[in-house]
């Protein structure tokens, strides 16, 4: 059987995750990696061209399903709606609150190219999505609360390296403890995100840089750290490289409720994640799986995962995965 | 809008937990229940007529979808597919091995009937086959491994029950610490069920029972626990009925995998139930609300949890679920 044809759009950390996701799949091939700067990228697929992405149209018909690795707050929501109307597209748009207007602009996008698009793919929104909707669907007399974390907040830590006197930085979001034991007892409702998470910054000052200046800088920043209890720490270069230069994310879905009085009915789904941006992309993977399908039997216009049946996402035949996972 | 009109057919543990989620979904009601023993049989809700299952051909027309309630072992075999014939049916089919085998039969009865059938709805199989199909689609380098429990298994109870000199008894499966251990790691491969749990029995003893022999005849029954570490404590009438009448259980499901080498990404999903039946009744109900939905649209024959999409077990709309669950 052919394999679908995958093209990545935007060669960052996620495009980079993507492109390993897509040598663990047996039943798709990436053909392109389409880049606003183009020629000079060198991507890890060998033989495989990167393209300006001014030149994407030409690839019209050469390419099954886009996956756009593009940021939310710039890229995709251009880049989104446009490609959608000449690609079937796979992203992991991430700006909750402004979800629904992404939603129906790739929808009509979609629809007037007969495309289908998957948006707001990944795992917050995303498999996270998912759990929710089950958890509130089963347990509609219960609450549900996300933690993220113990993970690297890339924002926070641009953040504190805009700081003068700080030569390099990582921020680290961590649920507090007391928040997800209230969570599990079905005691969360009302709790913000930030009474359920600390912040820890570790920071490499520049030498003779004023420490107490940066710490009170650090925690009286308003938006990022001012409302948080934020731990600082100063560490050395090399420290800051050995020990704190991945990118682990990961974090929990807690949904407690009743099925009547006194009948507590907990469900829990953490993800412990080394590299936040390779699991996004095998999530990306999967779903472009999916829309390829989804494509084929005709479906047409947005979706997001709430919309796409389960079996879709795996290379498995429907009855080999009822034999293997029910 | 009209509410989606459910019966429910046998009126066991489970049939009573299926009637208890019912009370908390605000768009379907119950309009029947129907039992072997009919006219009788006392139900909660007030108003819903006890129906002789003979008698269920005459509701055709007057039921949206059946609940199926019975057992795995004796009643689903013959009620699935007859049933899946004249109605749409949700029902929680559980003997793995024979999965495919049902769902074939009554594939073919609803196809024949010009019905919807979702089979195998529940938390194993049910939510963790759901667990199961994302993480091994996302991650396909891993494996995955489930674990039961705490929580109370009725038929190791019954086994128990039945030994000369046992009054009473009741059986927990307990996870062993270490293959959960071992899970997370990602290095469950090859772990069986027996590798994977320990059984812990509650025994009541008749006035002047030999314990010893009890205890022997327990550990060193065939299947049930001689290939397993079995504690056996004995405890008093009283105790029993205490601190073990609940019906709790349980369990997770825990995929461990790489998307490049070095990089370990971990997948958990954790039920922690007060009540197996009400929360089983629970998902039942939620899948009743797709089956009405994928009947509405158009679809006829078996269905799995695997290919419903997410968003119709929801009361809400696609447009109100991206909006709150994204």
């Amino acid at each position: 059987m052919a394999k679908t044809r995958i093209g990545i759009v935007g060669y960052g950390n996620l495009g980079r995750g993507v492109e390993t996701a897509l040598g663990q799949s047996p039943d798709q091939e990436l053909v392109a990696v389409f880049t606003r700067r183009g020629t000079g990228v060198k991507i890890a697929t060998p033989g495989v061209p990167v393209v300006p992405l001014a030149e994407v149209g030409e690839w019209h018909g050469q390419v099954d399903v886009l996956i756009l690795c593009g940021g939310s707050a710039t890229d995709l929501p251009k880049q989104g709606p446009e490609l959608a109307r000449h690609f079937n597209t796979v992203d992991s748009f991430d700006t909750h609150p402004e979800i629904p207007g992404y939603f129906a602009a790739v929808d009509d996008a979609a629809l007037a190219g007969h495309h289908l698009a998957i948006v707001s793919v990944g795992w917050d929104p995303g498999l996270f999505s998912l759990i929710r909707n089950y958890a509130s669907a089963v347990l509609p007399d219960g609450d549900t609360q996300t933690f993220w974390g113990k993970g690297v907040s890339q924002g926070h830590s641009d953040a504190i390296r805009r700081i003068p006197g700080v030569a390099d930085a990582v921020q680290y979001t961590v649920p507090k403890a007391e928040a997800v034991a209230a969570a599990r007892a079905g005691k969360g409702v009302g709790l913000g995100t930030r009474d359920k998470h600390d912040r820890v910054a570790y920071v490499v000052a520049e030498p003779g840089a004023d420490r107490a200046a940066i710490t009170q800088a650090i925690k009286t920043m308003p938006n990022y750290f001012a409302d948080y209890d934020t731990e600082v720490h100063f560490i050395s270069e090399a420290e800051l490289r050995e020990q704190h230069s991945g990118m682990p994310h990961g974090g929990f879905v807690v949904h407690a409720g009743h099925t009547s009085p006194g009948m507590g009915q907990t469900i829990e789904y953490r993800l412990d994640l080394d590299s936040n941006p390779e699991f996004t992309g095998a999530v990306l993977v999967a779903y472009a799986r999916a829309a390829w399908r989804m494509f084929q039997n005709g479906e047409r216009g947005a979706r997001s995962v709430l919309d796409v049946a389960p079996s879709s996402l795996s290379p498995k035949t429907p009855a080999e995965l009822r034999s293997q996972l029910l």
